[in-house]
């Protein structure tokens, strides 16, 4: 694939930049304790009372329109478990991110928080969710990322052992840890609910996911093959149930390490494995770009935070003006 | 004051936008429960283990940065309590909000969530944070927001209840819920360092900020005089104790219906007085802008959001370019 895409932009003239929050859906609680607190600096304590109306399973979304978008279709970035867009708008060490590069290429770019998770807000447990959120460390997070071994994370950085060769900014590592929230299990119904309603909104588009979020794309490419109209699978953690459909096409993206890293990361990509044969069965497009294969080497979980990230978003940009998109 | 703001701009060109985390402190957790999840579409269970390194207290900050500012200072735009970023950037029919006339206005924006809330991330609790959050219903908001009386809300849109003349747009009220996030009590000074280390970070700058954000922006105004050259405070709900300093200018400003509100606002807008007239008796040159007596009517406790916010927007200019802001 040639590398097409222009350099990150001097500056991008935008036309709007404004979010909005889609899906979601009412619910009432009643007979839970009032209580009397001080809610900001010197105030008196008032009646807090959390009986009443709210909403829950919505999704937040920020839209950035360009003055002059060179291309048809708009990007959605989604995050994946964990976090929120906010990993597309910067590299861990700072500067702009896919975020940036994909409006400099031309792309209406729409940025999304999955439920639960960042600007989307969270709903009360056990009352409104079934059950308390999961919460990840430091010391999992290095081994799920693919930072380096199991049992490579220390508490403090000079002790950490990264892999040889990792093209992640492993001294930016505790600032990226800054962008993690928590997240909940069996939430994937509403996720997608939420995802299906902004491919509504949206129309025709491009979906540019990551991990999880990967997952979630695959999963709305079924719900709506006509609406989107091509998937950049980076790293899907997770899958839908095999599909007899002819899907859109999909560009699945690995990243190094498989081989010396946390074991869920083999079930993990056989079950994307086990999902693109089925997909290619059915008649669909589905293409892998093996990083390492491709003679790019290095790269963690987050390949497009890595250092060489720019190799990948070429790739990526080439893929997507292959198909007309 | 005369009205000095251009218009909404057809177009704003920007040299970036990114974000970053400022702020937060390390806390490792230990002797919790393992358990075996499975965490994404498909995956097999794993081990999800909660003991181990974890950083709170930091705060997400999205930068806007203009090709071209304008105005030397940037501007901060904090939100109030129970909310994110989010507000600053629509009204809640759609379309964009005060960071676009900022950004029109040839300002620098920088928009923040605070601390626990939105893509600032939040952290465990009892384990990390003392106590559970609270959570706002929208019975509870139609009241506080003043959008209408006491009683007034109703689960049917159709038969809530808004003070006559209301600008706030109450048909798009349960639209503008989704934005709302949970919130703690006690965390005053967790939120305070990361805004002291938001102004320490981005220099001499303005401050634009609402209810729970604008009684905080008083606070780093005390903190950092040197730094914080103005302050715009929207309804500050809370405020810092008394103060004996020269401060920088601020401009409060007050919506409509405090004599027909919920009792709190008594409490909160005599809270601001007070420290208005202290901070007066210090020399500092403190404004206030009060809407009705202005001319203009039917705002609620979210100024910004309202129909009229055109009008307010002009004057907030207004003032702060008298100040050369």
């Amino acid at each position: 694939m040639p590398c097409t895409a222009p350099p990150a932009a001097e500056s991008v003239a935008l036309r709007s930049v404004h979010s909005f929050h889609v899906g979601g859906h009412c619910r009432t609680l009643k007979g839970l304790p009032v209580s009397e607190r001080s809610m900001v600096q010197g105030g008196a304590p008032r009646r807090v009372d959390p009986n009443g109306d709210y909403v829950l399973g919505q999704m937040y979304v920020q839209a950035f329109r360009l003055a002059r978008p060179r291309v048809a279709l708009p990007v959605l970035l989604w995050h994946g478990g964990g976090m929120t867009g906010s990993h597309w708008e910067s590299s861990p060490c700072g500067g702009e991110g896919w975020l940036w590069r994909f409006l400099s290429a031309g792309y209406d770019t729409l940025v999304s928080d999955a439920v639960e998770r960042g600007r989307s807000s969270w709903a009360m447990y056990p009352q409104l969710y079934a059950e308390a959120p999961f919460f990840r460390t430091k010391n999992e997070a290095w081994e799920m990322f693919r930072i380096g071994p199991v049992g490579g994370y220390a508490s403090d950085p000079g002790q950490r052992i990264a892999f040889d060769g990792q093209q992640f900014p492993v001294e930016c590592f505790d600032n990226f840890a800054k962008q993690w929230v928590p997240r909940w299990a069996g939430h994937d119904g509403m996720a997608l609910d939420a995802y299906g309603a902004l491919v509504e909104r949206t129309g025709p588009c491009v979906i540019v996911a990551h991990s999880q979020g990967a997952g979630y794309a695959a999963a709305i490419a079924q719900r709506y093959p006509d609406m989107v109209r091509a998937v950049v699978a980076i790293e899907p953690g997770g899958m839908p149930t095999r599909t007899r459909q002819r899907l859109p096409p999909h560009l699945f993206i690995w990243g190094d390490f498989f081989d010396t890293s946390h074991l869920a990361w083999s079930g993990y990509r056989g079950l994307a494995d086990g999902y693109a044969a089925a997909a290619r069965f059915a008649g669909s497009r589905i293409d892998v770009l093996d990083l390492p294969r491709a003679g790019i080497h290095g790269n963690s979980h987050f390949v497009m935070l890595d250092r060489n990230n720019d190799a990948v978003f070429h790739r990526v940009i080439a893929w997507l003006h292959a198909l007309g998109c």
